[in-house]
């Protein structure tokens, strides 16, 4: 199949932005996916600072990568992604960040990421981004709080100055149901 | 840059889908430069054809075509695209087609692609795909007539069924003029 699914697409765009030794984000742990992903971009000499508000996430993705073996270069926080910035110096720049927004697979679907928070996090992030470096935020539109978010993201990202960000949608627009869609905003 | 533009992520789809051997269609040869790289994908055991309404945008490509040795697999088709299906046998598939809409770059402004026959013509390479095969289509919003085959393609392909084929979308939403961005359609 030559059209890459939102979240395969995500990750594809992280790889070509994100190198060896980095510093970046995943604003949205959950199960730990996007955190064992980023940790192998960056390698050991890396660093990944894991955000998420439920401990039994952080939990279970702590277990994944003792058993994959990269501990070393993940920092795994439990606090909320509006809070992104004062676990980093004031000079720190990042090459990258992941927000994967929703609710936690297998969790309570009423623990969502909300609109203001994600809003505040998503802005912080690109605030810190290095040249070249990139955010990714999966929206999920289907649900009450993601049509909130989307519309919240989508007002403030087609705002950012053009002579210093790019901001790509990528969606699939023939499905019935809203399906996830990706917003990647790069920093020129 | 990890974010490719329009046209250059419009290639890399069809180079993903489409081999040697193939039949492809460039929609609108313009300058030529989609015909060649068609022509480059599908090599000398495939075959191109390349619609164009401008005699001498199909002339400035034949010798484009003579220079690079790629004569062979190309057939130049001086007639409107909306007529694509009358130079196709009646069970012959196609693997991709593009369409890189508006006026030819240097032309005339005032010959430009057409609402009316452009859907017809995208319809009909859409009902032309093999499994697998693609049809990328560039769209220019930020002209009178661009905007007219944005609203009547993206009602088109956002109705087409969801079990048959998948419709992406990749803009660039934080641009202040209305820049190009790209509809693939992809048959499953």
């Amino acid at each position: 199949m030559a059209l890459n699914s939102v979240l395969t697409y995500a990750h594809a765009l992280l790889k070509q932005a994100v190198g060896p030794g980095e510093t970046v984000v995943d604003a949205t742990v959950g199960n730990g996916h996007d955190t064992i992903f980023l940790a192998t971009l960056v390698g050991p000499s890396g660093r990944v600072l894991g955000f998420d508000i439920q401990k039994e996430a952080l939990k279970a993705t702590e277990t994944q990568l003792v058993l994959t073996g990269q501990t070393r270069q993940v920092t795994l926080i439990n606090d909320g992604h509006e809070h992104l910035k004062n676990h980093l110096t004031a000079d720190q720049q990042i090459g990258g960040a992941i927000f994967n927004l929703g609710y936690l697979p297998g969790g309570d679907k009423q623990l969502t990421t909300q609109s203001k928070t994600t809003l505040e996090a998503v802005k912080q992030a690109i605030n810190l981004l290095r040249r070249g470096g990139l955010v990714v935020v999966v929206v999920y539109p289907g649900h009450p709080a993601g049509r909130l978010e989307q519309d919240a993201l989508l007002t403030a990202v087609k705002a950012l100055d053009q002579q210093t960000y790019n901001v790509l949608q990528y969606a699939f627009i023939n499905q019935i149901h809203e399906p996830p869609f990706l917003l990647a905003v790069e920093r020129k």
